[in-house]
């Protein structure tokens, strides 16, 4: 997942329609504001706006750890308040882990993600705040959220790098609207085999096996021959790995007739009546 | 999210049972091991193997992006190559964006958790191998591998800094055995009200202004109702806010009597009048 092609800045483009504003607030690092344009990258998001950073804006450290998302540095804007930061937005949600004596909903979030999906939808803007690296958001600036979002992660070991908080919202934001299905086999050229090509091997292989003398004990062919269809059949095989395995049996099989052991009569080394238990 | 409460190192404890190990492949930078392990004990994971770490190991240098995993990056251990790191593990997944010319199950982040989680519980070890910054897994380390795993971003900006990427797979990993609900209303000390309590509100707030004579006219005055009960339900409304609801009721009224407006024949300012037609 990391490392790759080299990503071209021009390619990086505002995505159309209303998409979450990233709020940093008071972010003290000028590596961790460079990241966090990364992560928003990585996950289609583009609107960054800093309330109050620490050391001005713009600062040339952010730049290296954005790693090419140079244009949603040079579009991010800077605000002295987070009232003034969010003005212009109709929803905010604040992260923050341990907000004490308010009454407000709370999303994990996946599910806030899922809500920004369906703000953006009615063409509403919403923006994501995010406190300092140290001390997280204050009183004051949850004022402004209507929401709250907790990530649901190991107690032990709340706190997380300001980037990657601002990663997982923003890889949630992708995956809420994303199609690819979860679980798939890549097949590149080839697809998988039918049910009737597998037979078509595994008939032939039972066959080179027979003449060899390996499913000579007729008591426990039947056995046999259905462990090793099984084994054949746990994972998808494609057409082109069925051609190998063709290619396989030929190949030992003529193996054989080369060293003159041409049928079931020849003593087997004894690894070999070993595996004729099956697999 | 970021931020907060300091962790102690020795609450940091390997978690029971067999839980996925995390696999840098010849990582380059010191920082990203540090960081690495701090995203794993977010996640809820402990066990991390190192192949051919660039720079050697142990390096002082990973502690500090750690922020307190230590005993992660204490624990590492250190392999020559790919294939002895994984020799114990029963099931390995591979995170590449682009591998080519092979056949192999892939599935999201999200399905490669709840995989994991499924292996696990069958007390069976995996692992998940991370390719260095720049070049991504080699063709030779995937053939370890039996599962791919790819996330879903923004095919614009596919570059995950090595941590983030970590982070992801140990976000989805925790949260596919978490019980958090994705919906609730933190309330504190309160809870939200009945609709009973609700209505013996609004009936007294409907009863002051009908005093002021805000609610005069006839022919609106249902509408007017009607709305301003549908805005004080659209969110959850808790016990103790509709005491403070009374309590500035209450006020405004005896304002009203302190300023010498008892009743409704005062004429109202303009922005009153306006007011009138109802939020």
């Amino acid at each position: 997942m990391t490392g790759g092609r080299k990503e071209g800045r021009a390619r990086l483009t505002p995505p159309a329609g209303e998409t979450p504003i990233i709020v940093l607030v008071r972010p003290q690092m000028a590596r961790n504001i460079g990241s966090t344009a990364r992560a928003m990258a990585n996950g289609g998001l583009f609107h960054l706006r800093i309330v109050a950073p620490r050391d001005g804006w713009p600062q040339p450290d952010a730049y290296p750890s954005a790693s090419g998302a140079d244009a949603i540095l040079d579009a991010a804007q800077v605000f002295p308040t987070v009232a003034e930061a969010v003005a212009d937005c109709h929803r905010v949600m604040a992260t923050c882990p341990r907000p004490r004596h308010i009454v407000v909903p709370v999303r994990t979030a996946r599910a806030a993600a899922e809500d920004l999906r369906e703000i953006a939808s009615r063409n509403l803007r919403s923006a994501v705040l995010f406190g300092p690296e140290r001390a997280g958001l204050e009183n004051e600036d949850m004022a402004c959220a209507d929401t709250l979002v907790r990530y649901p992660l190991n107690p032990e070991h709340m706190s997380l790098n300001l980037a990657q908080a601002v990663m997982i919202l923003a890889y949630e934001w992708w995956t809420a609207a994303e199609p690819t299905p979860p679980r798939v086999l890549m097949t590149n050229e080839t697809r998988v085999a039918t049910k009737g090509e597998l037979d078509g091997f595994l008939n032939r292989l039972m066959a080179e096996l027979d003449a060899t003398g390996f499913l000579d004990n007729l008591e426990k062919r039947p056995g046999m021959v259905r462990n090793l269809r099984h084994w054949f059949q746990r994972g998808e095989v494609t057409e082109q790995e069925l051609r190998t395995l063709h290619g396989v049996v030929t190949e030992l099989s003529r193996g054989r007739m080369r060293r003159g052991r041409p049928d079931k009569d020849d003593a087997l080394p004894p690894w070999q009546v070993e595996g004729s238990k099956g697999p």
